[in-house]
């Protein structure tokens, strides 16, 4: 594919552009990665996604793709030749959605609620979200994976991308909360399950490392002070 | 496919459920209609969607599917021998899923805010807010349709659905807040494609009438006073 032209507006802390650059990986699609420069906005930024102005873009061709869920089905769309992101079952697709969107409208958003808390009382309340969250996630690991390695069988998949992007950001989590949130007891799947995504070669390479992350997280609280 | 049971919990005025029952009506899928009580949780719709406890739900031969956007995705995909509801094109597609998520995210709340509006400065905001709204969805309008009714084309389809399922509400607002959103002179695409969503046979008869949702509406003021 000689004639491919595919560029990603991204930034390295961000888990939406690390969901289409994992996309992107296992399909083996080569791409140039356009690092936007914290805090500002590039020009092809604004002209690319005018509406929401926010990175992850995909620039294929020339055309925008943006909303990074919705990039992931994309690609999964166009490179068809790579293994396929989504299921092929549309029961395990509209399953795969479902907890897709429960981690974007409700675990990510709480999991920020413990980073957010200003008192005791409201981490520890988080913190509950938080694991109801996991023990969600848990059972449907432990349904969707049938005793295979991800949630996607095998191979990752959508709802792999989709929660596993956030896994640094996780980690980054537990070491400022001084918690453990993917307890391997209260949550074995998940647990080996993080292990086993953050070891694929899809996503060794851009996983950014906790401590890398955590000097950005410190970076932004003390901007926000 | 006489083997085939399927269910809807719903509700009529429900924008989400319309989006499921339009959907159910283009591929010609015959359900049975469990209406929800306003106000109550029956036993069944806590049973099939536990995370939300949220209508609508699809029952298929047994298994929930929920999330509106979602299931018409379903129905998309498993009833495959009527006419198709996402765009054939990875490009068109992604588009299409765009828009839809930008009116759930951004194009609905705000109306709400015209509904919501305490004072009129915050009226007026809400107001241009829907406005602006309005004027990228008649340029996605243009884009998509090229010359042709709906957005998907000679038929309805996957924005169609999305954005459509509001326009009873866009008229309940429109009475209430003594405005005309759908200005035929400022949105000429979008008020014809009004018209002719309204009138198709998928839809007709399942879009609530205005005069009825508005006393459902009023019902619903006078409870949260």
């Amino acid at each position: 594919m000689a004639s491919e032209d595919v560029k990603l507006l991204g930034g390295w802390p961000s888990p939406y552009v690390l969901r289409t650059r994992i996309a992107l990986n296992l399909k083996s699609v080569a791409y140039e990665f356009l690092e936007e420069k914290f805090g500002t906005k590039s020009e092809l930024l604004l002209k690319m996604n005018p509406v929401y102005k926010k990175i992850p873009v995909l620039v294929h061709n020339g055309k925008p793709i943006s909303e990074s869920l919705i990039t992931v089905q994309y690609i999964d769309e166009v490179w068809t030749s790579g293994p396929a992101i989504l299921p092929a079952d549309p029961y395990d697709r509209a399953t795969a959605r479902f907890w897709a969107t429960y981690v974007d409208d409700k675990f990510f958003p709480n999991m920020r609620g413990i980073a957010g808390a200003k008192e005791e009382e409201a981490k520890k309340a988080a913190v509950g979200q938080v694991f109801e969250g996991l023990a969600l996630l848990e059972n449907a690991f432990q349904s969707s994976s049938k005793g295979k390695k991800f949630f996607g069988g095998d191979s990752i998949g959508y709802l792999d991308i989709a929660l596993g992007c956030f896994l640094g950001w996780i980690r980054v989590t537990e070491l400022f909360a001084g918690i453990t949130l993917l307890d391997a007891t209260k949550f074995p799947g998940l647990a080996k399950w993080a292990d086993d995504f953050c070891a694929d070669s899809a996503v060794k390479d851009v996983m950014p490392p906790t401590d890398k992350l955590a000097e950005f997280a410190k970076m932004l609280f003390s901007a926000a002070k």
